[in-house]
Order: C-alpha cells, then structure tokens, then sequence
C-alpha cells in the first residue's frame, strides 16, 4: 500500500485542517475536473496537528482481485493514537494515511473478483490506509454488511470485535461460569467484550472505567464496574472474587500486566494488546515509555508452570486479515448481530477535517465506545452551529 | 499428609529393596499380627535405590471425608523420576511416600461420605502419598472406574490423560484443521495427546520419538512420526508445515520451549510442562541444570504481541484435584473411555521391589505408553523366572 501510497502523495493537493470546501464549488469541481477524494495523511509524528486532511486527484488504482470502496465511515482506534506519536511498528513511515476498518459502498471491481457485485455494501479491515474517501482493498478483506446496519454501526465492528472475539474465545476459551477482567471496559474493545462475555452463560465480568461512565457500561454487560481513579482495582476484584479471575483483558501494558497475571486463577489467562499506558498526552512521553519499558511484564517457562497459568499477546495488525481464523470470527460476529447479541456503541461522529479533536476525545479517554470518523465534508450550516458533532447517546 | 506420613513413618519396619517374604509366610503374618501394608518411600534424595519398600503397620487413619482404597496399580510419572533426583518441588522432604495416582478398591469409608460404597473400584487423583498398598484420600479425589476398564489402565489415566486433555483443549483450545508438535510421544503424555487429538476433526500431529518407536506411535495417532535423535525436529516440521503448527505440547524446557515458541502460527500457543531435559541421568546433573538456567526460556508481555502468540506452563501438581476443572476434565476422559475413543497403553508393570527397574526404564526412555507398579508382592516363581516383569506388548 505504501508504494501505491507514494504515487498518491505526488497528486496531492493540500488543504491542511482547514473546513473543505462549500458544497456547491466542490460540486462544480467534481463535473469539470479530473476526479479527487479527500483522505487523511499522517504528515510526521507529533501531536494532534500530525494528521491532516488531503485531496487526491485521480482513482486509487485498481489491482487483480481488488475492489473500489467509496468509504462512508471509518474507525478510530488506540494504534491510530499511538501511531500518530510515533509508537505504532506496523504503519508505514509518513507520509501515510492510517486507518485499519472502515464502511462503505462498493463503486468498481478489479479482475477476477467473483464475489462482490457493484453497490455492495460492506466492512473493510485492512492493515493501514483506509482514511480516504475511496479506496482499493483486495476483494477478501471486504465483509458484506448484514441487512439493517448503519455505516458507522459497521466502521465500528472489525477491529474491537475482532480483537475481542479472538481474545475471548480463540486464546481465552471462556466458557460458562467463568469470570473476566475488563479493563477500559468503556472504550471500543472494552464493550465488545462486555457484549461478547454475554453470549456465554454466567460470565462473570468485571470492568474497569472512570464512575460516570458505569451506569453505561453495566447496562451493556459489565457485572462489577470498578472505578479505577479511585479504588485500586486488584483489591476490589480480590474484594468480589478471592480467588481471581478466569481471563484478564489487559490493553495497558507495564506493571498493569504483572498484576494481571497475580490476579489469575490457576488455568487463567492474561491477553495483552496494547500499551495505554504510553499515551499520557497528545505528544510521545518518554518518560512514560522509561516507565513503562522498566516495568514490562517478562515471564519464564518455570514460572508459568509453578503457576499454572498462560500469557498470550494479541495485535490484530500481525494477523493476515484472509486468514481463516479472521474471517470466521467476522462471520461469527456478523452471525451475533443478526440475533441482536452484539450491538455496536458509537460514542461520536467526527468529519475528516475534525480528526484532531475525534483523537482528543478518544486519548481524554472520554469517549464511551466508538469514535467514527466521515470521509464526507462537514456542512456549512454544521460548521457554524456544530450540530454535526455528535453528542454521545447518553450523557457521560 | 506429610504430618501422617510422619507418625506412620514411627511405626515402620523397614524391609530395604529386598523381596517381600514369600505368600505363605506373610498370610500367616495376617493373620496373627496387627495388620501391616508395603508402601515405598523416598528416603533420600538421589539415584534409584533411594526408593525403598517398606511395610507400615496399623492402617492409614481415615479423617472426615476420607476413603480407604486397597491399591491395586499405580502410575509412575517423569515428575516422580524428578522428585527422587530432587527436582520437584511438589513433594514433601524425604522420608515420604510418592505416588500422584493409582487405581484400586475401596475397603471402608470415612464420616461423611455419602458418594462412594465399600467395593467400589476407582481411580485416584492425589498429590502425593499414593504408592502403597492401602492409602486414605479424599473421597473428592476418587473418580469411579467405569465397566471393562482394567487396574493398570485406570492407573495410567489420571495424571497423563489430565494433563493432555487440559493442555490440549483448556489451554490449547484445539479445534478441527489445527496442527500439533507433541515431544516425547511415546511416553504416557504424548500417547494420550495423540489419542485425544484424534477426537478432533482433521488435526495434524507431529510426534517425536526414536525411530523403532514409530510403528507404535503412527498407530496411536501421530501423523508425522520424527526421529528426534537423527534429524533436527524443527526442520522437519517446517518442511510439512511452511507456517508452523498451531499447539506445541512441550515437556522438554530449556532451548527447545524458545525453539517451540519459534515454530508457532499466529494465534499459536506453546504449553510447557516439564523439565524432562534436566534428566540425563539417574543422579542430579549439576551441568544440565546450569544449561537449563541458562537456557531458559524467558518473554516478555510485548514479544508476545507482537508475534500474536500465547505461552501457558501446566502442572498438575499445582492445581485442586477437586477443582471443577479436574472433575470435568476427567468426566469427559471416561466418557470418552467408555465410547472406545482413548485406550490407556500400559507398557509394562512392575512390583514395588522393582521400582529401580520400572525408573530406569522410564528414564532410559524405553517406555511406549505407561510403566505401572503393582502394590501385591511379587511371587517366588515369578523371581525366579523373572516372568512377571511385563514386556512391552508391542516390540520395540
């Protein structure tokens, strides 16, 4: 994608952050010009200001077993965080648009794909570039949306019920009667866990989030909401459960994973998959990576063995999203969602040219699941009242 | 049980390595004299003859709950050739009696039982203590013995069929298509992995084993039969299988668990469960220990994501036999014992006086399946002609 990505950038045309164009003069463009899509490129590494809003001319290029998506929406997730510092191996040097899931509406197919028709609705996962308003992906990393769901129900899907479908079920075979650690159990992974955790009986599932963020969080499938600024965790899961939990969830890496294994029970589990606690601020915190490095969590085989107890690590940016276990946890998912067991929760909807302040929501951690991004521009009516800025269904 | 250990150890008379008095002679003992039962006991740390047979008097005190089992076959395991070496941490200090499982008859019931009846054959499940002729235990830690199951196989279920149905299907999450790398899989784990992997849809199992054990395995269900001693296992994996395997069962330590992380998919776990490369020889090995230390196999929480990769340790030893997950675990081993699924293989059975020989056979790795020891005395003619000392049912 980088090289199709570097022929891009010679086409590009900046706008910076600034508000698109008006309506009717982009209009007019789109009948007498060649044709352009906007697109969100990481310029550098830094703070919010590193990403900015693009328009390239031309189509993306069409390969053998591609399709062309016009995106409607698209996710925001921690790594896009952690890759706008810098801190984030599996995206490309910048300039590069990021973005690994997104929805949208099928416009071209490339040779030989079978399965896909023109008009097709569908999610997309794919490793990084999906911020456009158009883009080419290979056919096999499309999903056809199920009958009913809106676009950003869908941008919200892949990543967080991925990641929290194979955590849960491929590397923590949770099964009935057992008992879960969630920690931000109020972000995107955090409440397709607690939904997930519900489609098995008797799951016992304790959620870390700030407090004005429980009633939410309970209601969507957390039994135990713990306040992590206030209480320490470990002892209020100890408090509920003596004897420790089945499964950990563990996004924040550093001394949070040791205490994660400490709280297992024997034949438990810690799944780690991120690193929140490097994101102090909009900026790289070297302090907080001394930190974190100082106390990353390292186990040897004896050990694991006297506690009988394992340690996965899970980064959906290292799986190849045709492989079978991807797709069967989509088809799975999408399966859930046509019963009414999963229901994405999007916090808030952002447009393109707002994508510093999508990012500020998400890293205040004030969000309550998803943040989506829209390719299309914000109306001039929006941009004065801001009535497009979507307030979170319920109140924080 | 270290505490009774210690007060029955007062009333013992210590009869050495030498064979037990002839039938005659010990009925009329019986019948004249307070009873008496033969136990082995580990009086020290270090080479074969430090298991000795003695015979106890009196009868093992029976506490709430207890049951008494006359002991018709027990099972001995790598971690039994670690303990005598001193290597096992899970044993009480020398002078005690060893043993985790055997098989046998009950003979009378403690306050309180209300499950088990005087009569009932069962298999036990204990953490030490087992290696005598009458042993009180827990009525929790008793399974029943279903129809058509002999004492020596009962005896070679409990510990290698736990431990491979836990790591393969708890820890391991084994699902239809999936590989297996199984170490040692002529010994009593690596035959049940094999035996269980079969009750899963088209899994591949890579076993490794001597050469003249491979007939044997390949029957047993092992699809790759490698010669570990002549060629180097991971090539041999990574020429039938390009990606890796999804499951190493690893009871080697040391080198080879990095070398089993190394062979996994994305998504793979390796379960290690031993230390049997400590074992070079009857005696502690000083170098082999250091080699291990050094070699250990260490990681760290981001390792793990970055590769998408699990590593679980698993210890029997280290887990409540009452445990839910123990119970179940062997509920569903019976079953699968009642529909012809696994078939414990004993590969030979030994006397108490004996015990020297049935470790050395284990520890030579001369063993296809389980090596058995057997309470009852051996008869003259039988040391004389040297007859009841099993030979392998198949040739090796």
């Amino acid at each position: 994608m980088s090289a199709e990505e570097a022929a891009a950038q010679q086409q590009q045309q900046q706008v910076g952050g600034d508000p698109a164009p008006a309506p009717e003069s982009q209009q007019l463009q789109q009948q007498q010009d060649p044709p352009t899509y906007r697109c969100l490129v990481l310029t550098g590494h830094g703070g919010y200001d590193k990403v900015k809003l693009q328009v390239k001319k031309g189509l993306p290029a069409l390969a053998k077993g591609d399709v062309l998506v016009r995106v409607k929406a698209c996710g925001l997730n921690f790594a896009d965080l952690m890759a706008r510092q810098g801190l984030y191996d599996r995206l490309p040097p910048p300039p590069v648009t990021p973005g690994m899931e997104c929805s949208g509406v099928l416009e071209a197919l490339g040779e030989g794909v079978q399965e896909r028709r023109v008009g097709d609705k569908v999610l997309v996962l794919h490793r990084c570039g999906l911020w456009q308003e158009l883009v080419a992906v290979p056919a096999n990393h499309t999903f056809l949306m199920p009958e009913g769901m809106s676009f950003e129900e869908a941008a919200a899907i892949p990543v967080n019920y991925i990641s929290a479908y194979m955590m849960l079920f491929d590397f923590g075979n949770l099964r009935p009667h057992q008992s879960v650690l969630v920690h931000m159990a109020a972000g995107g992974v955090g409440i397709a866990a607690a939904q997930l955790c519900k489609t098995v009986e008797d799951v016992t599932v304790f959620g870390t989030a700030s407090a004005s963020k429980h009633e939410v969080i309970s209601q969507g499938g957390v039994t135990h909401a713990i306040d992590y600024r206030s209480r320490d965790y470990v002892e209020e899961v100890r408090k509920l459960s003596p004897k420790g939990v089945d499964i950990v969830l563990d996004p924040l890496g550093g001394s949070d994973t040791q205490k994660a294994f400490n709280l297992l029970k024997p034949m438990g589990r810690v799944i780690t998959y991120g690193a929140a606690n490097l994101l102090t601020g909009p900026k790289k915190n070297l302090l907080a990576m001394a930190k974190m490095w100082y106390n990353q969590f390292s186990i040897s085989a004896l050990s694991l063995m006297q506690s009988t107890k394992g340690v996965c690590g899970f980064h959906l940016g290292y799986l190849d999203v045709e492989s079978e276990l991807v797709s069967s946890a989509m088809s799975k998912l999408l399966e859930l969602y046509g019963q009414g067991k999963i229901e994405p929760r999007v916090d808030s909807t952002y447009h393109f040219e707002q994508v510093g302040d999508a990012m500020r929501r998400m890293q205040e951690r004030r969000n309550i699941g998803k943040v989506i991004l829209l390719p299309e521009p914000k109306k001039e009516e929006e941009h004065v009242s801001n009535s497009h800025l979507h307030i979170p269904r319920t109140s924080t």
